[in-house]
């Protein structure tokens, strides 16, 4: 746990680490031997492989103050970051939290950030055993997320013939920003749920660990359906067919009604958009839990298609990331 | 390893997967077990405890691009992270890079910054097994490290009556910064030997791992000997006395001949001069590697002092960080 150097220092070590101490301290983990504190934080020996990620969350790339409380973009970051390790099948063992925060940051807004990071550090069951704050020009928040998988669900495991399974619901977090950025005043139950989703998503932890057991692979919905089913497929060396048929019976009232208020298809909201973070996971149709929707299977050959009800294909290309200029 | 959102994507999470793997993937380690390219990376389970810590390199704040080429910021945020390991005594296992990039960052300047991370990376024989990419206002680097040490060395074992040990170099680096800001056109070995020193500092990871066993405590130096050695006092609930005739005797003739230069105080430099990463330890006398230089002592008491050959004792103040408005 660093602060900042002192020529930019608002926040100095001491007091950050004081308020991440008062935050983060009450939710600890069996294996943290030392937190929040030192030079480093200690963790006991795991029994069983580690998985480590890192996820980044900066405001005007990832989010808007205007549309989200501060402690929903600390909650939101956290959860994007342990979205991957649900989409590893992993469970979680401790998080670090660095923090960039811009000039004229107050304590007061550090202390709702650090609230909405701690709330979703108690939904996980994940520890925050560490951090560093510095100073920048905007605010961000990048988040270590550290788990444990006794097999871990990688993206490349997708086999010949396995069903496409979606755990979760897409398209909801896309409408709601929307819903937010068009400002509409209409509210119903409905919309709410979709602003919802996009604020304060979660990461589908024990669902990941569940899947660990039953899928050959998956991956977590952060940049579309499209774009992460297609990745997965590709790590794995496959071509996906997403069924439009069981796609569209998958996509929950709240998005067909959001799309309508939005002059949207639901479905293209559901293929392009991210920040849901469900999984998706490849496995074969005996092992599907209930909780999984079949939308689709890997076949042989290379790229993705949506597989309209004629039998006709449409490359899902526009849910793909590409260099743009 | 996840790239940007579409809207302000210019390097996709394609374009930085294959660029990190060609930069990072020639480094591996024994524990690696899945690295970069899917959710998460995995390490086999370790046989001791983990030491984890997260530091960010943020444009503006900890460098100027003025001042620095894009490898040494890449260089030198790799080591100021694995600083923190080696003042823990703990062995490196593996980082992750979080970056964010400008608007308008090259693939050429992103190439020139990975290949300082890697050069490092090598150096300290620490592989990069997993990252994120994200647009953001400025450059910065956040970096994960992960290491091992069977018995972890904190900054609050110091006990009474231990000496206050210095392994590396102080103060150069913070004469090497104030030099290139003076733009002074005397170039000398020993001028040239601090700018080096800021430009290109080395985590002292052997060093710290050959503390583990001799010291009670340690602590690096990123933001000035007496602030952290101070906070190592402060940890272990004794008062610091760092006393003037040996600290002098430390003193590298390249730091005396500069801060003549700059018309500054070598031991002011020396004491208040971050970023050499230099370590500092505390440990019975009778242990003192001799590597390790004798330049205080830790006594009962509060606070931290610098104690003159005529016995009289200056606070140490100036080097603690604090709130400032």
């Amino acid at each position: 746990m660093k602060g900042p150097r002192r020529a930019h220092a608002r926040f100095d070590e001491a007091g950050a680490v004081a308020l991440f101490s008062r935050h983060f301290s009450r939710i600890s983990g069996p294996a943290v031997a030392l937190g929040i504190g030192d030079d480093a934080a200690v963790l006991l020996p795991p029994g069983s492989p580690l998985v480590v990620t890192v996820d980044a969350s900066v405001e005007g790339t990832h989010f808007e103050r205007s549309l989200l409380g501060l402690e929903d973009v600390g909650a939101r970051a956290f959860e994007a970051a342990l979205s991957d390790l649900a989409a590893m099948g992993a469970r979680p063992l401790a998080a670090l939290s660095a923090l960039t925060l811009p000039r004229g940051f107050t304590p007061r807004e550090l202390e709702r950030l650090t609230r909405g990071q701690a709330s979703a550090s108690r939904r996980c069951r994940c520890p925050v055993i560490g951090g560093n704050v510095a100073k920048g020009p905007a605010l961000s928040l990048t988040t270590v997320a550290l788990g444990l998988a006794q097999r871990p669900l990688t993206r490349s495991g997708a086999k010949l013939g396995d069903d496409c399974w979606l755990v979760g619901e897409v398209g909801l977090a896309a409408a709601g920003l929307a819903l937010l950025r068009q400002k509409s005043r209409r509210r119903s139950l409905h919309l709410a749920r979709c602003i919802d989703a996009w604020r304060r998503p979660e990461a589908l932890l024990a669902r990941g660990l569940a899947l660990e057991s039953l899928a050959h692979a998956a991956i977590d919905v952060s940049d579309g359906l499209a774009g992460d089913a297609g990745r997965l497929a590709s790590a794995s060396g496959c071509r996906l067919l997403l069924e439009e048929a069981p796609l569209r019976r998958a996509l929950p009232r709240a998005l067909v009604v959001a799309a309508a208020e939005l002059g949207r298809d639901p479905l293209e909201l559901a293929l392009s958009g991210g920040e849901d973070y469900a999984l998706v996971a490849a496995g074969p149709a005996a092992r599907k839990p209930r909780w999984a929707r079949r939308i689709g299977r890997f076949t042989r050959g290379r790229g993705g298609y949506l597989e309209r009800a004629d039998g006709s294909r449409v490359p899902l290309g526009f849910g793909f990331d590409h260099f743009e200029p």
